[in-house]
């Protein structure tokens, strides 16, 4: 019955207890989650759930980002969940495979303003939800990933209902439940990555994860051995053969995953797989002072795991473009700097964009391991009209992890770049303040008003 | 692009164009789903998930089977689908490894009200949306089935998505999206049978499939290549080595799947293990006249791999009962059928039936093979006071297959006794013929009236 240990476990984590590391990185980790979620209020994938969902959206207490409305708390996870991770510019977490807070914090919010809970009540449910997704991530993990699943989805399904769980306070037996409901709630497939399914799946997992602990809140029974079960998670979703379970207690809270290896903040606002080639040519357009015009070629070097669905040579679309290691790349030696503005569909067709493209190959690493942990790397070498050839090698994007931190400032920073798409400036700005001290919010629903009240929609 | 051709072929399935025993067997199955939907409306599990849903409903077109209101799509959807289920009743398909109709019938019957669809638009989508489900089967079952997924709520997804695309007359590109969205949706896995979450995964399956349908006529995008793709359907949820993906087309409507095999029919709200033997009762009772009263002993002879769970002398509550093969025989000896109404605690605790169980005997069949197909088999005998020894035998339950049909009348009997839990017998009445007519319904949102205006809650 080893969901009901993580569920004794899950309940035990106390924000009095939790290190505090482990709160620092939740606050910035609930800003950083804020901030894409309102700026991804309006994406066409987010847009149009809330298109297929106005039929049916019920007067509640919960926030619809990037509106004055408040609805019902369902949709709102599943409409914020989806705009948490419509510009791909979340979270990132290597235990899990995918994003760790985009699941969460959509369902957790719009519970918290049902509940009127206090910053300290999410920071610890929170955490709880990361420490049961990441842990359940190393029992399933890479193989789970590698097959196919989208574990932002899947694994992140037991992690917004452990801290939807962990908000109500449910007990242990119903915590239970919750996680075992969430097994049959589990799904998306990378196959639909690239489409605007690849975030619903986190508005889904959301919104499920949310349901199955308010389901288990109102009494509904599913099998505490539904991990386990010859018919269960691990058999089913990976093959036992391919799971490690022992893991998940055997590392749990030893430390927090969220302290080691902790949670890496996305510095560019597209795939993270193609975020060391984008520092390694940002490097070497600081350090030589290149611009576009003196580029001859570029090639670029990453592990095939992460160059497989990122090799688009030829982007038709902005979401193609988020995707594209070559689009990328080109970008960052036009501007110095990829933003938000350059993943329209206009953008990608620019002409000045399609010219550079054209120089810029992709490949895989020659030197890459695939079964290595060590699959954040990338070579990028610049030959330029004058005859030079210059290269530049990262082993891990900014932000990855405690030893390559983002420069001081630099989420405060992408959150106001975020926010102020819908927010004033002012009212983002305290925004900003209010979740960089989100122990000391008595009700979080004080932060949402603070949101409609800026709201410039 | 399997699921383009897919889309195209479910979207060519017209009411004019299905054959007529299609178009009987669905009147049937629409039939039989809607009085076990509405027998479910107060089961536990449904109860469970309208409880957690409250805080949620939005007032919309769909009714709320054994209420008097009319809610959301979605909630409608999830609710009725899981009352569907709730009860175990539903019809069967072996194609599917499953139940076709509950994730369907409940999904469209929202939608129809929605759009004020007509009894022949609702006929086609269902009959589209079976055919769906059941070839996709023939793709993935048995493997699919023996793995552990929950056939009835992973291949139903694509069932609801495809009827309830064909209901709002998508195109082939929009129906496309919406299967492939159902591929990201579909989900439920056979360790949580046995629990309260069986029956809600129907009703996730039902709202699902109609979510996937909605958001695609919205503009959702997903990957027509969600099948066959490397990360998609087939590799990821049963292994392509365990899938035959030429069948779905090979096989498609040569002839519907509900022409052939068709569907199967659960005559006796109980065990499906105790039918065969419920089955032989009734037929000696008939053709001898046989009375309660006039029966020295009786004695049961079923397949071992049926009895070790139906062999239950002493049934002490109303799910024991279920289970019982004695408690079930002494029913049917009793009234000539076996109702839901003989399940509850009370039930199994009166003293006439108490009284005759105490003379009918299990055994296993003395000629059974352990490892073969043929487990569907009963032999009953029943010895009279005045010194008769009355035998039948029994191949396979009335209503398995075409070759068994179940005597005429049967499931208007049936689907009376479920509906008057919630309706007026009148109401009932009515709500059959209509549904026995529903090719001449001009609007479906007549019958949910009906229902409405004949509901005792």
């Amino acid at each position: 019955m080893l969901l009901q240990e993580i569920a004794t476990r899950s309940r035990a984590i106390t924000f009095e207890a939790c290190p505090i590391e482990a709160l620092e990185t939740a606050k910035l980790a609930i800003l950083d989650t804020i901030g894409v979620t309102l700026a991804g209020a309006d994406a066409d994938s987010t847009s149009t759930v809330l298109k297929a969902s106005q039929r049916a959206l019920a007067d509640g207490p919960a926030l619809l980002f990037g509106s004055h409305r408040r609805v019902d708390v369902y949709h709102a996870a599943l409409i914020n969940g989806t705009a948490s991770h419509a510009l791909d510019f979340d979270d990132c977490s290597n235990t899990l495979g995918g994003h760790p807070s985009a699941p969460i914090v959509p369902a957790l919010w719009a519970l918290a303003e049902e509940r009127g809970a206090s910053g300290a009540d999410l920071l610890s449910a929170y955490i709880a939800g990361v420490e049961v997704e990441t842990k359940i991530g190393r029992a399933v993990n890479f193989h789970h990933y590698e097959k196919g699943w989208h574990p932002t989805a899947t694994l992140g399904t037991f992690g917004s209902a452990a801290a939807c769980s962990h908000l109500l306070g449910l007990p242990i037996e119903r915590t239970t439940h919750a996680l075992s409901l969430a097994v049959s709630m589990s799904a998306g497939v990378k196959a639909n990555f690239g489409t605007m399914t690849k975030p619903y799946h986190v508005g889904q997992s959301a919104r499920n994860g949310l349901l199955a602990a308010l389901l288990a809140e109102a009494g509904m029974t599913a099998n505490p051995e539904a991990l386990e079960h010859p018919q269960g998670f691990f058999a089913i979703y990976n093959g036992t053969e391919n799971c490690v379970p022992g893991r998940i207690l055997d590392t749990w809270a030893k430390p927090l995953d969220i302290v080691e290896p902790g949670i890496a903040f996305k510095r560019h606002p597209c795939c993270a797989s193609t975020h060391p080639a984008v520092d390694a040519i940002l490097q070497l357009r600081k350090e030589h002072g290149l611009l576009p015009e003196d580029v001859a070629h570029v090639r670029s070097w990453t592990h095939p795991r992460r160059l497989n669905h990122t090799n688009r040579p030829d982007p038709q679309t902005g979401l193609d473009g988020k995707f594209s290691v070559q689009y990328v790349i080109a970008r960052a030696l036009m501007h110095g700097i990829v933003s938000l503005e350059h993943f329209s569909d206009d953008a990608v067709n620019e002409a000045p964009v399609r010219d550079l493209l054209a120089r810029i190959h992709a490949e895989p690493h020659p030197g890459a391991i695939w079964e290595s942990t060590e699959h954040f790397f990338a070579e990028v070498a610049v030959t330029t009209h004058d005859g030079r050839y210059l290269k530049a090698k990262i082993d891990r994007p900014l932000g990855r992890d405690r030893h390559h931190p983002l420069p001081k400032g630099t989420l405060e920073r992408k959150f106001l770049d975020c926010a102020s798409r819908v927010l004033t400036p002012n009212n983002a700005e305290q925004l900003s303040e209010q979740l960089l001290q989100l122990d000391r919010v008595n009700d979080t629903r004080t932060l949402s008003q603070l949101i409609i009240d800026g709201s410039v929609a």
